[in-house]
C-alpha cells in the first residue's frame, strides 16, 4: 500500500540467522502490499575488525601513523557492502526477488569530507526502476561516493542518515529503524533502571536528545526527517512491539514538559586565554575549528581587565585529536594560550513543553543541588537545559534529574 | 628508469607484517627510479571466509540455495578492496605517497559475465596522472565493473589477469608476479621432489602448462602478456632470488625439448551417446556448454554403425555443476543419453622443442607403460602431449614422465 524504508543496524544483521530474520521482515512488509527498501549496516563487529586491521598496519614498526582518511573510507565501506550482498541472498533464498546497491551504485553523492561526508543527492530513479519490477532494494548504509568516484563514509550513525535520506527522496510513508532496543527511552536504561520507553516524540526533542548523547538516532538524521516530514519508527528487530514514533509536533504533545533526559560523558573543556579582544576573533577561532568538522558546545567568552578575552568550549574527548592542530596554530598566531580540562560530563533535559511552562530550570538545579552535584556551566535552548558537571557524578545526576521530573510515569 | 607492475597474491599480503614487506618492495622499486603500480589480491583466507558467510546464509533453514552470481560478486570484490586500502596505508606509513583504486575506480570495464568476467578496457589516464605525481598506485586485482556500474570478478587467477592487463595498457617494462614459490617448476614440487625451477619459459609453453594444471599463472593472463609482449617475472615475495621469466620465444630456447610436466587431477569424462549424426550437431552441443563458460577438453567423436554418434569430453569436477543443466537439456532434446566417469587425471609434457625433435611421444608412452599406467586417451598439440589416466596413478605418472625427460637437470 505504501513505501517503507527499513534499516537494520549492525547487531540486527550480526550473523546468518539474524540476516534471515531481517530478510523475513522485509519480505513480510512486501507481502502486505508495500514497496520495500532495506538499508543495512556492517555486520556486528565488522567495522571494529577493519579498524583493528588498519591499526595493525599503521602501528607496524613501532611508529604510530594516522592513516589517510581517503584510504580509511576505502576500507570501511566494504563492511556494508558485505551485508547488502548477504541480505540480497537471504531474501532471494526466501523466494523474493532482491537486488543490492552500494552507495555509489544508487548515486548517493556526497561532498569530499572523508569520514564525515554529507549527502548531496540520490539517484532515486535507479531504485524506483527496481521497485516497479517487484524487487526488494537493499542499500548499503553509512556510505556514498563523490562526483569524482571516491568512496566516502557518513560519520557516526551514517546508516541512519542513509535511511532518512532515502525516506525523503523516495517520499516514504515511514522509515523503520530496527535496533536492539524497544525504542527511545526517557533516559539511558543502562544507567537509569526505571527509564520508560517513549511512545511519541517530536523531531525537535529527538534532535536535542541526540545531540546531547542519546545514541539511537543522530541529530543530522532527525533534522533531515523533520525537513521532509518523514515519520521514523524506532523498533526492536527481535520482537513485534510498537516502538517510538518520531513525528511532527501536535497540540497534545505540548502538555509534556520534559520528554527525556540525556547524558554525555567524557567531555573536555578547551580554554584559550590571552586572546586579543577585537571584533571577529571568535569567528576566526571557531571557523578554524569548524574546518575540522568537530561539534563544539558550551561556548563562553569573557573579556578581562587587560582587554584580552578568554574563550572556552567543550568537545567530545574523541574529537580532541582532530582540533588539536588548529588550536595550536591559533594560539601561536594570536599569542594566546590553551589549556584542557578533561573528565567533564553534561546532563540535560529536553521537552517542548518548556516553552510554555515555568520553573523547569529551578527544579533541575534543585535536584542536582540536593545530590551535592556542582554545576560548572549551564546552557539552554527553548526546549532543553544542560548542565556541565564532573564526570564522576554523571550517572547520579542523570538519575536524580529523571526522578525530579517523574519521567518513569507515562503521561 | 621504467614502469613496473607488481602483483602480490593472497599469501603475500596475509597480515600486517606481510603487507609491510610487500609495501617495502614497491617503495624500493620506486626509490630505484621506477614508476610502480601494485596489484593486490584479498588477504589470505578472506575470500574463503566471504564464501563461507554466503554459504551460511544460503544453507540457512535447511534448503540449500545457489546465490545469484551478481550478489556473489558484489560480496567478493570487498576482499581486494580491504587489501588496497591497507597497502596504501602501509606505503604511506613508510613515507611514500600512495593511492588505492578499486577496479571500478580505474575504469577496468568488463563484460557482464559475473564470476568469470572478461576485461574490455582500462582508463589508463587515471593511473598515469597519479604516477606523474610520484605516487605508487595500488589497484584491486580480480575485479572490474560493467559499463552499467555492476561489480564483476574475473574468475580464478583474476588478479593475474589484472596484473597483465595493466602491464599491457601501461606498456610496463615488466610485470612482477610475487607468490610464495620461487618461480615456475618443471613439475609440481609437492609431488615431484626433484622438480627444478625454470629460469626462462616462453609464453606458449607457459600457456600450455597453465591450461594443464600448473596453478601459478592462468592461461588467459599469459595469453594477454604474449599478445602485448609484456615480460612476466614470477618471484617469491619472501626472498630476492631471481624467479622465472616468461618471455617471447628465442632461437636458443628451441633446444629444450621438454620444459615442464603438469598434472590435472579430478577430471570427469562426460559421454553423450545416441546423438543423431547430422552436420552441426557438435557445434550445437559445445555451443550450449560454452554458454556456461566451462572449459572442455579431450573431445572425441565416434560415429556408430547405427548412424548415431558418441561424443565424449572431459571437464574439471568443479565445473560439472555448471554444465549439468545444459547436458540434461541437450540429451532430452536430442533423444541422447549422458553418462559420467569420475576419478580421471591428465598428465602432460610441454616444450617448444617438440616441434623440431622426434620420438618425444614414444618416450612418454614408454615411461607410463613401464610404470604399468594405462593411457585412456591421448591429445596433442604442436608443443604438448597429454594422456588421460586413472586418478589413483596420477602422482606416479607425473614422476616417471619427469624422470624420463631428466627435467631435474638444467639445460
Amino acid at each position: 500500500m505504501g513505501l517503507i524504508v527499513q534499516k537494520f543496524g549492525g547487531t540486527s544483521v550480526g550473523d546468518a540467522e539474524k540476516i534471515h530474520r531481517a530478510a523475513r521482515r522485509a519480505v513480510q512488509a512486501c507481502d502486505e502490499g508495500n514497496q520495500v527498501v532495506v538499508v543495512v549496516s556492517a555486520m556486528g563487529h565488522t567495522t571494529d575488525h577493519l579498524i583493528e586491521l588498519a591499526d595493525q598496519v599503521c602501528q607496524h614498526g613501532g611508529k604510530p601513523y594516522t592513516p589517510p582518511k581517503r584510504e580509511m573510507d576505502q576500507l570501511l565501506v566494504t563492511g556494508e557492502q558485505v551485508t547488502i550482498a548477504l541480505m540480497a541472498m537471504a531474501i532471494s533464498a526466501q523466494g523474493h526477488e532482491a537486488i543490492s546497491f552500494t552507495g555509489g551504485q544508487i548515486g548517493l553523492i556526497t561532498d569530499q569530507s572523508f569520514s564525515k561526508a554529507r549527502i548531496q543527492s540520490i539517484d532515486k530513479q535507479r531504485i524506483f526502476k527496481q521497485l516497479e519490477q517487484g524487487k526488494i532494494v537493499i542499500v548499503a548504509g553509512f556510505q556514498g561516493i563523490t562526483p569524482e568516484g571516491e568512496y566516502t563514509t557518513l560519520g557516526r550513525g551514517g546508516s541512519n542518515a542513509t535511511l532518512v535520506a532515502l525516506g525523503a527522496v523516495l517520499k516514504a510513508d515511514v522509515c523503520e529503524n530496527y535496533t536492539d532496543v524497544d525504542g527511545i527511552y526517557t533516559a539511558d536504561p543502562r544507567i537509569v533502571k526505571n527509564a520508560r520507553k517513549i511512545d511519541q516524540i517530536t523531531y525537535d526533542e529527538m534532535m536535542e536528545l541526540s545531540g546531547l548523547g542519546a545514541s539511537v538516532l543522530q541529530t543530522r538524521a532527525v533534522e533531515f526527517a523533520k525537513k521532509y516530514n518523514v515519520p521514523i519508527h524506532v523498533r526492536n528487530s527481535q520482537n513485534d512491539h510498537e516502538g517510538t514514533w518520531i513525528v511532527a509536533e501536535t497540540r497534545k504533545m505540548e502538555d509534556i514538559v520534559v520528554s527525556g533526559a540525556a547524558l554525555k560523558k567524557d567531555l573536555i573543556r578547551v580554554t584559550i586565554k590571552d586572546v586579543p579582544d577585537r571584533p571577529g576573533i571568535a569567528a576566526t577561532i571557531f571557523g578554524k575549528i569548524a574546518a575540522a568538522k568537530v561539534v563544539v558546545d558550551d561556548i563562553i567568552q569573557n573579556v578581562m581587565m587587560d582587554k584580552t578575552a578568554t574563550i572556552s568550549f567543550t568537545v567530545e574527548r574523541g574529537d580532541l585529536a582532530d582540533i588539536r592542530a588548529s588550536v595550536d596554530q591559533l594560539t601561536s598566531e594570536l599569542g594566546a594560550h590553551a589549556s584542557f580540562q578533561a573528565d567533564l560530563a553534561k546532563v540535560s533535559i529536553v521537552g517542548i513543553g518548556m516553552r510554555t511552562h515555568t520553573g523547569v530550570a529551578e527544579r533541575m538545579f534543585q535536584a542536582l543541588a540536593d545530590a551535592k552535584i556542582n554545576i560548572q556551566n549551564i546552557t539552554t535552548s527553548e526546549i532543553k537545559i544542560s548542565c556541565i558537571i564532573d564526570k564522576g557524578q554523571a550517572d547520579t545526576a542523570l538519575q536524580v534529574v529523571h526522578d525530579a521530573f517523574k519521567l518513569d510515569k507515562a503521561r
